[in-house]
């Protein structure tokens, strides 16, 4: 199997079988690899084409990706690597969606970031948004971050998913 | 104008009109900001996009962004921010036309990948090639990384573009 088909979802499959794929994927990929540069970016991939290959509201997600930890400045993310349209450099913590699951270590599923108070629009496509926190030795190195242009995008079957695949990148990677 | 506008291509451009708003927004998202994961990330958007907003055989690319060079390892590539299929995540130097152009630092323009010794195929549905050296004091850093599923997807002007767009990154990223 070559790399590409790593992404490639089968049509028709359940949301828990595209997150099994996802998660099952990530694990090979990251098999004698712990380079975050490298990993988030094939897990931003992996995301991007399971969440296309389901029906609405899934396959409406606008961008996929992560911000990580400035490792010269603690309480602010930068833009790291992602698929969809160019987004914002970099995110106070505290401020917006991002900002507040850095700053809290919760994960934020928001029905409607216009609800949200002082949410930073970076596409105004943009209706609803999850962002899950990593973790690591008690520190928020990272965050993934997904936002998609029909409002209710994501539920809890969503965060339970991306918690573990959190998880997952937290123990692959080194920062 | 919000982030995700950079990376809105009108349609009906030319290739040297896309290109100049690539080089344009790219200048624009890299003031006041240094870190190459950002930058890298933001480029592979506006060139992703890019690409899809011109005819054929530009509209046909499927995978556009960077391998690093691992700082532990001066003669290996790392898989850096991207969009499009999951890819292979380490390449070494002189391997395949992205290592050839990290070992010669000269861009690689390759018309048909199957008739070049060594192409290493993280997917098989890509038919030509871009790659582009990113050099900074003299070493390789990363290579610019363009797939196209058509024969014949690149020519010298994309060549001169990417060229131009490797000596800003290296300007104006820290690495």
């Amino acid at each position: 199997m070559v790399h590409a088909d790593s992404s490639r979802f089968a049509a028709g499959m359940s949301t828990k079988e595209v997150y099994a794929q996802v998660l099952e994927q990530a694990r090979t990929l990251f098999d004698g690899q712990r380079n975050w540069v490298c990993n988030f970016s094939n897990t931003a991939a992996l995301l991007w084409h399971a969440y296309h290959s389901l029906p609405a509201p899934s396959n409406a997600v606008n961008w996929s990706g992560f911000y990580f930890t400035n490792p010269s400045n603690p309480r602010q993310l930068i833009l790291g690597p992602f698929q969809g349209q160019v987004a914002c450099q970099s995110i106070a913590y505290g401020r917006g969606v991002c900002g507040k699951a850095a700053d809290t270590k919760v994960t934020q599923l928001v029905e409607d970031v216009e609800k949200f108070p002082g949410h930073i629009a970076c596409d105004g496509a943009s209706k609803s948004e999850i962002v899950v926190p990593i973790v690591k030795d008690g520190k928020v190195v990272a965050i993934i971050d997904i936002d998609c242009a029909e409002l209710n995008g994501f539920t809890s079957e969503d965060q339970a998913a991306l918690e573990e695949l959190a998880q997952l990148l937290a123990e692959s990677c080194d920062f």
